[in-house]
Parts: structure tokens; sequence; C-alpha cells
């Protein structure tokens, strides 16, 4: 396969490009790949390609690729679906190296689709042929000059250019972007439609941007995830070279997980699946549309903060007040100024309370006394940023913006997210010109500076045991079926580091048992997984004899009801009392690849939702961090004279679940401690399962 | 005190207007009025107050009020803070009608400030003298010409006449308000800004915007409420006339609670107690600041919908899968066509799917294919409102507008609400010239079609049973001590018709008592709230002999412990074993009034928030919606084979309960019955408290 440069360059800076199935008919779709390219002044060579037509637009036309010079960097394919995989194989065949599919009618469709599709990919690799689409609507380098897309906003819009990338699995919102963000002073450096994503997806393409000299921040509208290992590389990298990384994503309803499926043909994930993803790896969400593009000034150049802690000067009490209460719903900390930072503004004769919002009335703004103000929340360690607020005459007087902000702010120490009242679209241009994050709505200025604090470095991988995932490894490879019994799952967890309750197995009502009574008695058969409803389940035997009189009547019980289960026996084990019931979930999701989930168990499970989530493994500091996460686990803090339960210990056996993520062979599908019962002094799996797959 | 309608004259309609403190320097806020007056064509005298000056601006001035020749409507007073009182004696003293005081230094200063506002409203009612503010910027009659105001925004911004009032608890928020709308070809018809409502307050002025003939919807920007009484009767005879009242209200967030008093000085109450004031009085709550003007045409001559069903058409699907993905958020039901929709649609030869979101690819939205599904939609039964969702296309070719919506949607059957994805000011201006509701992201949009579905109608006051409430009102006023102990507060609950655990109450450990076993024993003191930490509470007592024991050891311990303590003996209460334990709640909310409160009570409430409030009193079948709301009360649906509990029993104990709104001598402030056991036939109170007031 070619290298990342020769790609890049084929990809965003083709000396030629061929448009194969181009169109002399100006109101057919095809015919605008062309005009757009000469619009926005490409200065390669372009080829149109199209049979019946010797001359189009004033260019030469070629009846096929093969007809035309090479050689040629990059194909832009448009004829009708079923004639794209012969211009595949003719691209192959020239090796032409970059070939863009707006062409429609693949995975989007069903399976059929997908099969023609998978065919096209299988020709291209073999070829070192790479493929962007198909059913997307093409780039733009806007830097450089090379706009190669059917998108009508590139017809009817100047770009400008700036330092902002985009890479978006809807190709039509990449022109809602563009006019919204163009209008407010914003330029772009390169924007990707990719489509279906046969071939080159989100995560590849974002590591060629983190690459990128021309773009310093990368902006990412998901409906999902088909390439997350790729990506969660190209975020760290992002991360370690100060390329903030933001995505809008869909999904965070049912409604709009179906919708977002319904028109790529992708699948899509639970939201918090995707919430972990994006906070393992240090990429920022955004959750309103216009804060994708009004977030980069905020977080350019800055790292993750230390604490959630804002501060909000204002003139203007009204406007600052809708900012300050959305803070407050999304769990920032809105805080005043600290002593220090008053009594050095008392130094300068300037009078401030400690109340959350700074807010000077009327007049009381003059006098540089704002900037002041300003300068102070900007330097001391009191807050880890700034919002301030400008009323109308943000709008009347701009100039206000120059003496309020600018004396102050042009290369402040935090971050300063500037919202402006009135409809300010002068102001707003002006901020944005010079360097400085301006919010158009409370809404979105609140929604950025809650993403600014929530931002995260990206996890590291945390230390584990070597040798217990080794023996955990070599238990699942030593697993005969896909689905473990509860005996075997509970062995692999007890290897990882799990505390399991004392358990034998039994597969006669005479065998003995060594264990502290009451007991409970459980069939074992990877068979029967509701082991409860097949009447296999009983609990509270006090002595030998019950047990005893139990595994018989369930054996015979079992064997009757379910004559075509396999039964290795019976599972007899220590009743363990507690504190509380959780439950411990690990799974492989196929976006996001292994992760790890810790909630409610039992009754509580059932009263109370409430989960949290991380991407696999996780160090034990973080999973006392999910545990903190989970409200009704606050049970576990102890109450009323109620015992405390080990929480530390419930973080250590989170941990050994995660474990799992680091064996590859077999891959544990699915596992789950349920329920996991906290006690005073430990955290102890009663009851397990895996399957691997 | 003077008729409505020479109060709304006065106030909107001033035929003269004193400027008590006007400037000549331009400069001042002070010489404002007078420049806003003029450029706004006010047409009525203006008489310029100021002992220093005989002219200003080149109209005659006068020493005091005195001096200048009557009749004045309507006064503006600028004074500084102290001087302020002896105008409004001034006014009394020539029975100005209308005094609007712009000064600040009153109740958002403090208890003096409280002081002297409350002074000043006593002379002022004692000669029929009505007052707006103090601390207030100032009122706007659009359609009257009436510019009378401080507010810097009016000196800039020319006025688009239009049928929207907005009544504001912030000054600065009317100008945001003006310049964001008016740019979208919104009008207004009355801005009123209150200031501290020491006189005229929200509800009474939006009383007078009911029967103001030029205001269509009322707009309401609320920090709290200081006038609840009225607002509730201004929004019932708003919702009976079809004038949609819309609020926007800070105080989601503790932070922003606490930022909407610092300015203003008012108290601001939790954030769900105003929501419920909001459902039962038919008044619509955005959760954005620009829903606030954008919701009026989607709800304008509309009724509430019968459910919340919501079907999307568009051409461009990652636009119309951001709104759908919020709908899906805020609980509404994105709904695809029905099976008569698609028939209907197939015989006019248009094939679409039953898919949530009805997306038109390219070129299928041509040849009046749009429109038509859109006629379909807005006069099927199988939704209760349509969004449609426009392109890039409505950016650069308005026309599509035209041709797709205004076609079918001049005077659609049901609301319609439109999304544009690109930035089209042009669009949205020509939607609200047409009446369309447009919306300028896809947050706003989501967020007024999520009001509209969750729009009803104000609620009925509950048809009650006056016996029990006469009884339960002879009970109250027989009760000697301002808190109530729990016998007696067992007494009141049971004579609103609420089941109580048997009791007795016994003043002697020999006396016997004719419950069935086992019982629980409570010390009866109103002194003593907290009975279990006094050692006052002795459950599980199995028979006669054990509560003998008990009662003695109670009564010496308590009284021993407690010598200050009033005893009126001990509370013997048959135990009762239910389902689950809920808590009911009443209090006169100091802003709202009466509330009604039920949440998961005992172990349940602390591992499981979640509560739902209602104003008082509610209906049986209100109490049961609240019962819904709560989520960790899905419990009483019983699951795992557990029991159900009995919710009917349970939603008649909410409305008992509720009544106590009813009693207004004595009234009680707060009252509880925690817990109450809801058993599988019944729910009963096991323990009450109530304190008058």
């Amino acid at each position: 396969m070619m290298g990342t440069s020769i790609l890049r360059q084929a990809l965003f800076s083709p000396q030629s490009v061929a448009l194969v199935g181009a169109s002399g008919d100006a109101a057919k779709v095809n015919s605008r790949p062309q005009r757009v390219l000469r619009q926005h002044a490409y200065a390669g060579r372009v080829l149109p390609i199209n049979p019946a037509r010797a001359e189009l637009g004033g260019v030469r036309a070629y009846a096929s690729l093969r007809d035309a010079p090479g050689p040629i960097d990059h194909a832009f394919v448009m004829v009708p679906g079923g004639a794209v995989p012969g211009v595949i194989a003719e691209c192959c065949e020239l090796k032409i190296p970059m070939v863009t599919i707006f062409s429609a009618g693949f995975a989007e469709l069903g399976e059929e689709g997908l099969r023609q599709q998978q065919a096209m990919v299988a020709m291209a690799r073999a070829a070192g042929v790479r493929l962007l689409g198909p059913n997307c609507i093409g780039l733009v380098n806007v830097t450089g000059h090379v706009a190669l897309t059917a998108n009508a906003v590139l017809e009817r819009e100047a770009l400008r250019p700036g330092n902002l990338s985009v890479i978006s699995q809807s190709g039509s919102t990449l022109g809602t972007l563009i006019s919204r963000a163009q209008a407010r002073g914003l330029g772009f450096s390169k924007l990707v439609s990719v489509g279906n994503e046969c071939d080159l997806r989100v995560g590849e393409l974002a590591g060629m941007l983190v690459d990128d000299p021309d773009t310093r921040a990368i902006l990412l509208f998901l409906e999902t995830f088909r390439d997350s290992g790729n990506l969660a590389r190209a975020a760290r990298r992002a991360f370690a070279t100060g390329k903030p990384m933001i995505a809008y994503k869909l999904g965070r309803s049912q409604a709009g997980r179906e919708v977002a499926t319904t028109h790529t043909g992708a699948m899509v994930g639970a939201d918090e699946v995707a919430d972990a993803f994006f906070r393992a790896h240090g990429i920022l969400r955004v959750d309103q549309i216009e804060t994708l593009f009004e977030l980069p000034q905020l977080v350019l150049g800055r790292a993750p903060p230390r604490a959630k802690r804002v501060s909000v000067l204002t003139g203007t009490g009204g406007a600052a007040a809708m900012v300050v209460d959305r803070l407050g719903m999304s769990g920032v900390d809105v805080t005043g100024p600290s002593p220090e930072v008053i009594g050095r503004l008392a130094a300068k004769g300037i009078t401030v309370s400690d109340a959350r919002l700074t807010d000077l009335p009327m007049g009381r703004s003059e006098g540089g006394v704002y900037p002041t103000i300003l300068g102070e929340f900007l330097n001391s360690d009191h807050c880890d940023a700034v919002v301030a607020v400008l009323g109308s005459s943000s709008r009347y007087d701009p100039k206000v913006i120059v003496d309020r902000i600018f004396s102050t702010a042009s290369s402040p120490a935090k971050p300063l997210a500037v919202f402006l009242a009135p409809k300010a679209d002068e102001g707003l241009e002006m901020l944005q010109q010079a360097g400085i994050a301006g919010f158009r709505t409370p809404e979105t200025c609140a929604d950025a500076v809650r993403a600014y604090c929530e931002w995260r470095a990206p996890a590291e991988v945390p230390a584990w045991d070597n040798e217990r995932v080794a023996s955990a490894q070599r238990l699942l490879a030593g697993c005969a079926a896909p689905t473990l019994n509860e005996r075997e799952a509970g062995e692999v967890f007890a290897a990882l580091g799990v505390e399991c309750a004392p358990a034998e197995q039994v597969t006669d009502a005479r065998q003995r048992v060594g264990l502290a009574f009451p007991v409970v008695a459980k069939i074992l058969s990877r068979d029967l997984p509701h082991k409860s409803d097949a009447g296999g389940v009983v609990l509270g035997l006090e002595d030998a004899g019950a047990l005893m009189r139990a595994v018989g009547n369930m054996l015979a019980h079992v064997k009757s009801m379910h004559p075509e289960a396999r039964i290795d026996g019976v599972l007899v084990q220590s009743m363990v009392k507690g504190v509380a019931e959780v439950i411990i979930g690990y799974r492989r999701d196929p976006e996001v690849g292994p992760v790890v989930m810790v909630g409610a168990g039992g009754m509580l499970a059932e009263l109370a939702a409430g989960h949290a989530v991380r991407l696999a493994p996780v160090s034990v500091d973080e999973a006392a961090a999910m545990i903190a996460d989970v409200a009704p686990l606050a049970v576990l803090k102890g109450y009323r004279g109620r015992p405390a339960g080990d929480t530390a210990a419930l973080a250590r056996a989170i941990h050994a679940v995660s474990l799992l993520a680091l064996i590859d062979t077999p891959r544990v599908l699915e596992a789950e401690i349920n329920p996991c019962i906290v006690t005073t002094s430990g955290a102890v799996a009663v009851d397990a399962l895996a399957a691997l797959g």
C-alpha cells in the first residue's frame, strides 16, 4: 500500500483529476464538480470522462479513463452504481492512487449493496488503490484550491481559508457548517465527506489531518464509529500535538440512532459507549451543532483544566444569568473571585464581591474597570476558565469589544469565552479575527465551557498483572464451548483477581462439601442460562441434610423438565451477605471495542437505574471514579447507621474484570458478574457468566 | 383604585409624560428617555422636569411636577433613589395615575431598601397611584409609538411593530430579544421591564396584555414569581382567548437561582415547582432563549396536542437527524407515516416508507413531491405536529421555500415547524412574513416542538368532598399549637380521606389497647419532631406485655433526656406491611402557593431520587399521573413475582392530602405523610406531621 504522504497528496492535492461520468447538462449534478473545480481556482489538470462528448465546459473530454493522458492522481466517479465496479477496475489497471466515489447504491441499500462494496474494496486493495465513499459528496482542500465535490453549496459560496478541518459522515452537513461558520468569520482548511467509508474511514482521515500543517483543529460530525481503533490513535496523536479534536455525534436518543442508521446503513451504538470513547481518548464532545465550530477557539493551545471552576464577568445581568444557569445545569462550578483576587482588585480601587456572578452595573464598566477585572480573572488561579458577557453595546458600539476584551485578552492565560447578548454579527466576527472565542447564544457558550471543563487528557493504559491475565487466558483457551458455565466463568474471574464466593461442584446428592453453611445450590449447565426459571437455584440451605435433599430434587427436576440440557452438576456456594449488590459487566462493543460497566444490582437495579461505562481496561483509580458516577451506589457509603461497603475492593474487582480486554485469543464477547456482593471488607462475585466469540 | 382601562391607557398610551430628573447632558442616561420618545414618534406632550433648566432638547422644562401643566398621565422617575419618595408624594398629590420608577436603590439592596419601597407603595396605594419598578428600565408600546425607557437599544434600533408582547424581569434582556427577533422579521407590540415589581407585577401586567387587542402572544422572561396568583389567572384567560403564554425562566440550577436573586433581590424557588406552575396553568416553557420568540408562530391559533407524535420530512438527512435526535431525547415520539398516509401517497404515485424520518434524497424532492407529502402529513391524524427540514437550497434559492412549504402550509391543519439547515436569514424572514414557524438551529426547533408536545390545557380544579374538607378544617382550627403532634396530624389526614394505621393514644404503661399485634409505640410530642433520634420509637411489639414495658421505658427515658419537651403520651399503632413506602408531601410554596408532592420513601428514597410535584389540589387522575412520573415507584407495578401495590389507593391518598390547599383558616404551611405504606389493597399512613402558619 502507498505511503501516507503520497495518499495525502493524491487525496487533498492531486495534480490531475479525472471526472468519470461528467455531464455536459448544467442541470445535472454530474456537471457540477467540473464547475466547482474551476470556480475555486483548481490549478491542476481536469480530465472529464464521457464516452459521448469530445469536450465538456471548454475542456477536452475522453471516452474512458484509459483514453485520458496519465498520470491521473485522483478519479472522481459519478457513473450509476452498477457501472462503478467497472470504473474501479480501470482505476486499478491504471494505478490511479485515489478514487472518490460519489455514486450511491451500495451498503446503504442493504446486504447485496454491501457485498458489491466489499468486492470493490478487495479489488482496490489488491491494486494499492484507495477509495473514498461510495455515497460521499466529495472533499475540499480550501487552502490548496481543490474543491472536488458535487456539493451545491460550493457552487454558491466562496470559501474562506482557515485552520479548521472537518470530517463528516453526513455530506449535506458540510454545507450547513460552511455557511454558518463562514458567516462568523471562520475559515476551513480541509472538508471531507466520507459516505459509506468502504476503505478510507474517519479514523485514518483524522490521522492525516493530525499531520496536516494547515489544520489546527479537527471537527467530526459523526453518526457512528466504523473505525474506532484508528480514530483513537489519531485522537491521541492530535492531543499530543495540541490539535483539539471535537465531535458532534448523533444517537443520543433511540429515534436519533434509528435515523442516523437509516441513511448511511451504519450500526449505531448506545450513546454512553460513545461518551466513554470520547472521554478515554481526549476528544471533546459538543451538544449543540454550532458549538462544533465555536469551541475550537476556546481550546486551541490549551490543556485540559484542573477543575471545573468558571468565573463569569458581565455588565448585563440577565444575559449572564442565562449562561450561569446552564453552566450550573451541566455540573460546572460557577465561582466568584477568591479573597486574593478581591484584594488585588481592591488595591487598584475596584470593589467586587465574592458572588458567583461578577455583575458590573451600568456605568461601573467604564474607565478600564472591566478589563482590569477580566485581567485579574484570567491570571489568577481561582478559576479554570472565564466567561465574559457583553450587552447591547457590543451591537451598537463594537469598539467596546476592543476596549473591554482585546486590551486584556489577546493572549489570555486561560480559556476566555465571550458571549454577546444582542444580535451582534460584527462583534462576533471581530472576536473571531482577534482569535477570541465568541458565542452567539447563551446555550452554545455554556455548552462550549462545559465541554472544556469535562475535557481530560487521553486515559493512560493502566498497569496490570501479567501473570493473572496469562492465567485467565489459559483457562479461557481450555474452555470447550463458546458459553462458559458458571464455575468456569467464576474461575476466569478469580484468575484475574476477583474474589469469588467459596464454591464446590457436586454431581451427586451424596457428595459432601467442605463449605460453611448456609449455602446455595445452583444447577451447572451452559444450556440453562436462566437457572432460577429452570428450577435450578435453591437458597438458604442450612445443613448437609438440606443440601443433600436439594441437590437430589434439583437434578431430578431439571433432568425431567429439560431433558435436552447438558448438566455439568450442581454448584454449591457459601451464601454471602453484604451491604449492596452490584453488577459488573464487560463486552466487546462492535463499534468501540472492549468496555466495562458497573451498575446497581439486584433489587436496587430495578428501582434505580444508573451505571457507568468506560473503555476497558481501566485502572483501579478509574474504577473508583466509575463507582462515584453511579448515583444508587451511594448506598455503599453507609447511612442511617448502616455499614459502609468496601468500595476499594469493588474498584479492584472492576479493574480485574476489565483486564478481559487484554486477552485476544480467545476473545470474550460478553461477561458479567451479577451480583457482586459488596461487603464491609470485600467485593465477592456470587454469580458469573461469560461468552466467547 | 382606578379601573383597568384607565390604567392601561396611562401605562401604555399616555397623552402626556413627565420625565422627572431629565438631564440635558447627552452623555447621561437620564437624557435618553426624551430622545427615545421623540425618535419613536411619540405624539403626546413631553414634560421634562429639571429644577436647573428652562428648556431641554428644545422642549420647555419645569422645576417640579407641580409647576408642569397638567393633567400628567405618566411620570417617568429618574432622580437618585433617595429623592424618589418625595417625587412619589408629588405624584400622589397631583393624582398622576401611573409612575414608572427607573431609579434603583430599593429592595435589590436589602432590608432597608425594601422598607423604603414598601413605604412608597403604601403612599401610592392610598392615593390610587400605580407604580412600575423601581429599578426598571421602562416600557415600550411599539404600535402606539410610546417608547418610555432608558434602554440604550431603543436609541439605536428602529422598532418593527408586531403581535408579540414581552414582560421581563431583566431589563437588559428586552434589548437582547428586540435585536435578535427583529433581525428575523418578528415585531413586537408591548415590551415591559418590571424591575423590583413593588406594585404592578408580572401577573397583573400579563392580564392587561390578555385584554390588549394588539397582543397575540405573551412572552415572559422570568427570574422568580412575585405574583403567581394574578399570573395564574392571566394565563388561564390567555389560554381561553387563544393567546399563547410562553415563559423562559431562570433557576434551573442552583447557580442560576443564586445569580437570578442577586441582581433583583427576589427569592427564587426550586425549578420543579415552577414547572408545576406552568403546567397547571397552560403556560408553555422554553429551554433556549431564542425559542421564546420562535415558538409563538408554531402555537398561535392551536390547541394543545392529543399526543406527542411528530413526523419529520426532509431532503437533507443530516440536518433532520439532528432535530430527530433531540426530539427523541426530550420524550417526543418521532413517528413515520401511517399505512393510510402511505396508501394515499401511493395512490398519487409517491412511495414513502414508514421509517421515523421521511427522507427524500436529492432529486426526489422535485415535481411537487415534497409539498404533496407535506400536505398529507399536515392533514392526516397519524401525528400531532410536523417538522420540515430544508437544506442548502433554502439559502441559495429561497424560492424552494415557496414551492415546498408555502404551497401547502399557508394554513396548515396542525403545527408546522420549519428548520433551515444552512445560515438562511432571508429564508427565515420569508417564513416569518408568511406566518410559518421557522427555526434557526436544530436545538431551538426541537425545543419548540417539545414545548408544544408538552403543552396542556390549564388543569381543571378537581372535584372534592366538601364535608371532608370542612371536617379537616374543624380539626385544624381546634389545634392549640402551630405544630401538630402525630396523632393530631393523622386525624386531619383521616378526615380528608387518607387511610391511617389503626392507633390509640396511651398516657400510661398500664393502659390496654384494642389493636392487633404486632404494634409500634411512638412518643407523642410536638417538641420532638425527630422521634427516633429521641429514643421515642419502638417497633415490633408482639404482645401486651412487651407493649407495657416499652411504653414505661419510653416515657421514663424521654422525660429524663428531654425534660423540657411537652409529652402528650404514646401513640400505639398496628404495624403495616406493604409493597413499598412512599412520601406524600404538601406545602405552601412562598412563590406559587400550595403544592403536593409524591416520592419514594424509606430505603427507596435514599437510593433512588425522584418525585413529582403539582399545584394543589389535584384530582385523583392527576395524582395517578404523578405516580407514573416517579421512576422508582415502578416498584408498585410488581415484578419478579412480587405483588403489585394499590396505586389507585395511593392516588386517592395524594388527592386527599392535596385538599389541604382548600383550607384557608388556619393555613397548613407544611405537611407530610412519611411513610405512607402502599399495600396490595390500600395506602396506609403510618406517620404524619403538619405545621400551621
